[in-house]
């Protein structure tokens, strides 16, 4: 399509509302290749594992510095497997293959296998996150926001393709503390951020009603995963690939989409020109 | 919400463009409570079934009279079930015990359960199809047309709490004989009246960008299903219960969202007065 992406954003982390969640480390890991760096921005087993807000003297509760390189490249052989695979089935035993490490630590580092999975998503989900609260700080149109963000979570889909199934699995098993943290890591911010620029098109004048932002939250994350989650009547129904073209004829679908019903369209103000 | 409900449309079928897959029975078969009556059109056993267009005279290739009665017991029984437990797990035996069948008519009428749950989602999305059919041929303005069936569309994944899901798990086993069935039943024909729906739209001048049936399509039913398949994130996220009232208010948001993307929204005439 020659349409350029955006390169891929990686910041600092804020603390704010999720301060008490974030543990501050000595020193960042280096990112490894693909998956994103979140280091400073806490995951699941670190929430179980850091009840209190460190305290920088003492040792971690659970999991001395040797566990943390375990648990990270843990982390990213399931990234390398399900991505080689499409989001198939994987197996400790070939995770722990990959990552050259003995399976007890499977069970040391995360309880087990769904933890491990738990802490892949929110990893990925944090960084969605990451994502959308830099947009919120650019000196940018609502519009632009808007259009920029939801362009991003179409292409997020593709750049992960196994988070989709990862979430829709984790939502058919409808376990709490699951959802709960990926309700924390990135749906619960993402309908806030929805609810500014909302805010936004409503005192500009641009759009005359008011739109509930966590039912927009669903709708346009619903817009942007169905493709995705519907791939075999693409195949099936339409005889269509989804391929890095298609996704960025849906990119834009989408965005025009919600830009024209928000506020009068901008035309190519509404295309990313980072 | 006090809202009227769109009555539950029951319309002859069609023969049409698939006419070569409809066997005409010499009496349609009664309805039973809950389950669409689509007898008059093929579902998938009658599909394998039917090699040619039937000849009156001849008896069916397979099923005689008794097995077409308990093959309807056993879609019937499996739809009780399934509303009862919201889409979770029924088992073969649980099924025939409920419709008093043997279970060795599981295999004669559908093959094995995978056929007999693929019997049943489409005998659901041939109703869906019939629906929106019937409203294609309504003297109605196309942003009537599309704001009811949008509405429709949010309502039948409430009326049917288990298509989602069963739709869900076909999707994710990627069968290709499952969902070109599922494609055929509703996917291309919806698609196909979205296409007549923004034609319309691009005639009429309300619409100055041609918007693809194809991706429109995929992006409507997204943002229809998300709330349903997201329930937990409703629960967990923003402590919301996906009731009548918040159905209700995500159908209006729906179609409030795409009436207002394609042309300027028609006030009051947007909502179905049916």
């Amino acid at each position: 399509m020659g349409r350029r992406r955006d390169p891929p954003r990686r910041h600092a982390g804020r603390a704010r509302a999720r301060a008490q969640r974030v543990r501050q480390r000595p020193a960042a890991r280096p990112a490894q290749a693909g998956l994103p760096d979140v280091s400073h921005v806490s995951t699941a087993a670190d929430h179980d594992r850091a009840a209190a807000p460190a305290a920088p003297p003492l040792p971690p509760p659970r999991g001395p510095a040797p566990a943390e390189a375990t648990r990270e490249r843990l982390l990213q052989a399931t990234h390398e497997l399900l991505t080689e695979r499409g989001g198939g089935n994987v197996s400790v035993s070939e995770i722990c293959e990959r990552a050259n490490a003995n399976v007890a630590m499977v069970k040391y580092c995360f309880g087990n296998k769904d933890g491990l999975m738990l802490a892949l998503i929110t990893r990925i989900t944090d960084s969605f996150r990451t994502e959308f609260e830099h947009l919120a700080e650019q000196k940018l149109d609502w519009r632009e926001k808007l259009a920029r963000h939801l362009r991003a979570v179409v292409r997020n889909y593709m750049r992960y393709p196994y988070i989709n199934r990862l979430l829709m699995d984790q939502l058919r098993q409808a376990d709490e503390h699951a959802n709960r943290m990926v309700s924390d890591s990135f749906v619960v911010p993402m309908a806030e951020f929805h609810r500014t620029l909302l805010t936004e098109a409503e005192q500009s004048g641009a759009v005359h009603r008011h739109i509930d932002p966590v039912l927009f939250f669903f709708s346009v994350v619903g817009m942007c995963e169905f493709v995705f989650t519907a791939q075999p009547w693409l195949t099936y129904g339409f005889g269509a690939a989804l391929d890095d073209d298609l996704v960025e004829r849906y990119a834009d679908h989408v965005s025009e989409l919600v830009l024209a019903s928000i506020g009068t369209p901008s035309g190519d103000g509404n295309r990313s020109t980072e």
